[in-house]
């Protein structure tokens, strides 16, 4: 199958559940809803070797929003619920309620999984906190130094879906890395879904294990490396690509991720010098998900 | 005393002994270079809850840096050289290896402590490894899907200053987040030095310990919150004054903290209805490291 | 009438006709799609002393546009169409066409009035030019230094309206200027309108005519410039007012300006100090089109 | 000649005589600086077909500026000083006194030549207008809607140097054009210039005049022109490139001009896949001023 000259290869993306907590920031202005965004979902590209998987998912307008200001919607994903509800009161109590004008409000209000996460940061007020009402939300109201920061008083949570991704490959790295932004873009214009790694890209795509160093989890994935394609044996990587970039997309749900790896791929093979586009998986070993790239066109 | 007639309090700044390792992000282009800086310095803004402080020092031109690209200079933060090292491992490995194009060199190379973490994350290449010289720097090639990841064998680290701070008191809350950015702004343009708060800012200045919710090791210090100052007795907050940000600073000497500050507090009485700077302290009990502000004019 | 506890003036915005063009540029990414709609919409707020007002109308994915690349639509707008002809001739051949990686497309492809800007711009290729289709659209192909340059046949033109505004009273500047900025962002989302001036705001408002200095076709409002207030008699400015933006909008029709007047108060009058909204009108001897803020809401 | 492995032809770039004047904005923010820049900047690629070059030359500390705010360095060019002062007049009337919390001071206080631009600019101010002074600076004060606007009484201009160029050849269009952008940024640190195009890069580097269409001053080069390499007799285009970028630099004099080609030329070979760089000129019978490429390195 091919997609604007580009072959799309006949395989699947092979997705797993995890838990994902969304919130929705509001600021002054926009600016200031991106710098406590970013600062909250840093350190975030993947469980492996970080305490959440986070990303921004989509902006907010001022009339989309209960408190009629700018917002940013965001996403914390972990394993377990445990570890979830750790990681949202330490990021929102550490990058959040600590940056400039924000306000908190629930992401997911009709989730079944709700934290009392609000009800725990008022103690930070010492004793001078308040409730209110703002859209019809239940806000904790704790006067700092700035102000007051207004947080609602639960932030929910689903089980969700981790791991959507599709890989493409180019003539040459600026290249390959423009079809990747591209991608990255689109998709940050489907609702539900984020792309944890910097920039929304996986410069370094794994392999689940080691050839050579057990002791380690995942290592990169040397049949899809061109700086040694012709050194290993079995190389994925075709003579005329010299580079290969992957996008991770998290989600709510099934479609939204499904959408997201449409729009991504469609943006990234409009790029000239964009070779092919293939997907991670695991034979179906890992994940209950899995994404025909074919069926998505 | 008085800065363009804004009062600078007779008090002095308390900071305390860290440490912290310094890096060199290099990338295709400068924008490339600070997406991996900002997903690795975020989560970043209080060891309080985070598990690093850290943030971006300054920029380097093509002209400064080994690999003739442009970079960015950030720094980590933590109490011990244990728990840095941890994090340097975690986030060069999982913010920097895997964004797009970036290479990683040692920003201490003069430090007596050397961590050995270019030297433990050429295993991420499962055998493919190489090692190169860029600059007089020993570097470790790990092919990717991307191309070559490099990053120097040791990254430096010092035991240097946190709590480095000052206090912005204004007519509004945007009068006042307006200073804010501009001592931020001015404080970057001093090398060494970091502001690892959202923004650089912080919203929330506290206290130690709580007055009613005493399993709290931090909380709002309610003598300084503007929205409570008719009802808590022996506010600090003058009548004339709405909103109160702190500005953090670390750093890897006295100097280059003292500079900030300076440049920081200047920067911030330039603003129309900004109505005292002040700084916060301990009583001398804390840190070895007291910063008087009449000694910085 | 309030809104938000904001005072809403019983008062119109007065505008009146213009000419409008409106093009959508594509590029390699959106940022170089906006550095080429920055240069081609610069020096362009106010057709008295600019050769165009023109201005950002809103971004397109990539799924949006005839050649699957990222875009932003914009307009320039003069008062008649021979004018109009010589700046879209001009804008978007040393603006556009000169940007690294642009298209250019009819942005108003079913408007009665069709200049053959792309027609004369491909001369420049000096007799290597060809001709290609593009979604649908027939573009002419200019080889360049970069590659293949492609504008489409012709690019149309609107009888349509300029002027729209209102302004926002705030305590302070940086209150004020907070306001104005969301209500641009705001104002962004709504298709078919610009706000030309700079990042869609005017600090200048002005009267038309002058007391004074007679040889000036338009000076200072001195009844609302609150750094005079107290010596000038009958004064707008109330007591606790220190600083009023205005907001001019243009746009293609009634509805779309109507829309954008709407949601550029809402976002304003949520940011805390604001303390009033108004428009400006010339009792009705301007323009025909009339903007009654209370219709709006 | 090799830089970094890639050939720098043995060649000049032709310079000519152009009127510079310099100015410096400063504003609440570096960003609402930056806002009046390129407003004031834009249509303003080439004197071909705009009514200024112009661009942005150096941003500015608080601690750098007359009024201890964030400013930015901006620079008008025409061929005669009347133009000139009409473009500042108009530019520095309509973009900047226009653009919020703006201030204007000469940026070459030291010229001969001064223009009354200040002094004729508060004619808007309507009879209101009265004098101060900054930093040693004589300011117009101009009461305006969002408080008042400083403009120093006069504003220098010299005669300077237009069109140092070079070209950059590379395998793609997107290795190209990071190499571009990373000139641009380089060039960006040097004092005293300006790349006047848009994002500083030209896409369609011409030559004088025309082989067919002889209405035109100045047609595409089709020998430098990748898409049509195999059509054109004599093309100067090699095997392996497939993009020419042309970075133009204008600045006060031969040395800032010369130290800028040399840094931009620098950032540009670091990037892997550039194969060539080159510069434009008319056999020495155009400009006095000629920038020999070996002479640089």
């Amino acid at each position: 199958m091919e997609l604007n000259g580009v072959e799309i290869e006949d395989t699947f993306a092979e997705a797993f559940p995890i838990k994902i907590s969304r919130i929705l920031i509001t600021a002054a202005t926009k600016r200031w809803a991106t710098v406590a965004a970013q600062e909250a979902t840093g350190f975030g590209t993947s469980v492996i070797g970080c305490p959440a998987e986070a990303g921004i998912e989509k902006y907010a307008d001022a009339s989309e929003t209960p408190d009629g200001r700018p917002g940013v919607y965001i996403q914390f994903c972990t394993f377990g619920f445990k570890s979830l509800e750790e990681q949202l009161l330490e990021r929102v109590g550490q990058c959040i309620l600590t940056a400039p004008t924000t306000a908190v409000f629930n992401g997911l209000p009709d989730a079944e999984k709700q934290f009392d996460t609000g009800r725990k940061l008022k103690y930070f007020a010492d004793g001078t906190e308040s409730e209110t009402e703002v859209g019809g939300r239940k806000m904790h109201v704790i006067p700092m130094m700035e102000g007051d920061f207004l947080v609602e008083d639960t932030l929910g949570a689903v089980t969700a879906i981790a791991g959507g991704n599709f890989f493409i490959f180019g003539d040459t790295q600026m290249t390959t890395l423009t079809a990747a932004e591209n991608a990255v873009d689109a998709i940050g214009a489907v609702d539900g879904t984020i792309t944890p790694f910097p920039g929304g890209i996986v410069a370094s795509g794994s392999k689940a294990g080691a050839n050579k160093y057990k002791f380690l989890k995942a290592t990169a994935n040397e049949k899809f490396c061109p700086s040694i394609k012709d050194k290993v044996e079995g190389s994925e990587i075709p003579a005329d690509v010299n580079c290969v970039y992957e996008i991770v997309i998290n989600g709510l749900d099934f479609e939204s991720i499904a959408k997201a790896t449409e729009m991504g791929i469609r943006a990234a093979v409009a790029v000239p010098g964009i070779k092919k586009i293939t997907a991670g998986n695991y034979g179906g070993s890992l994940g209950p998900h899995k994404f025909n790239l074919h069926d998505l066109f």
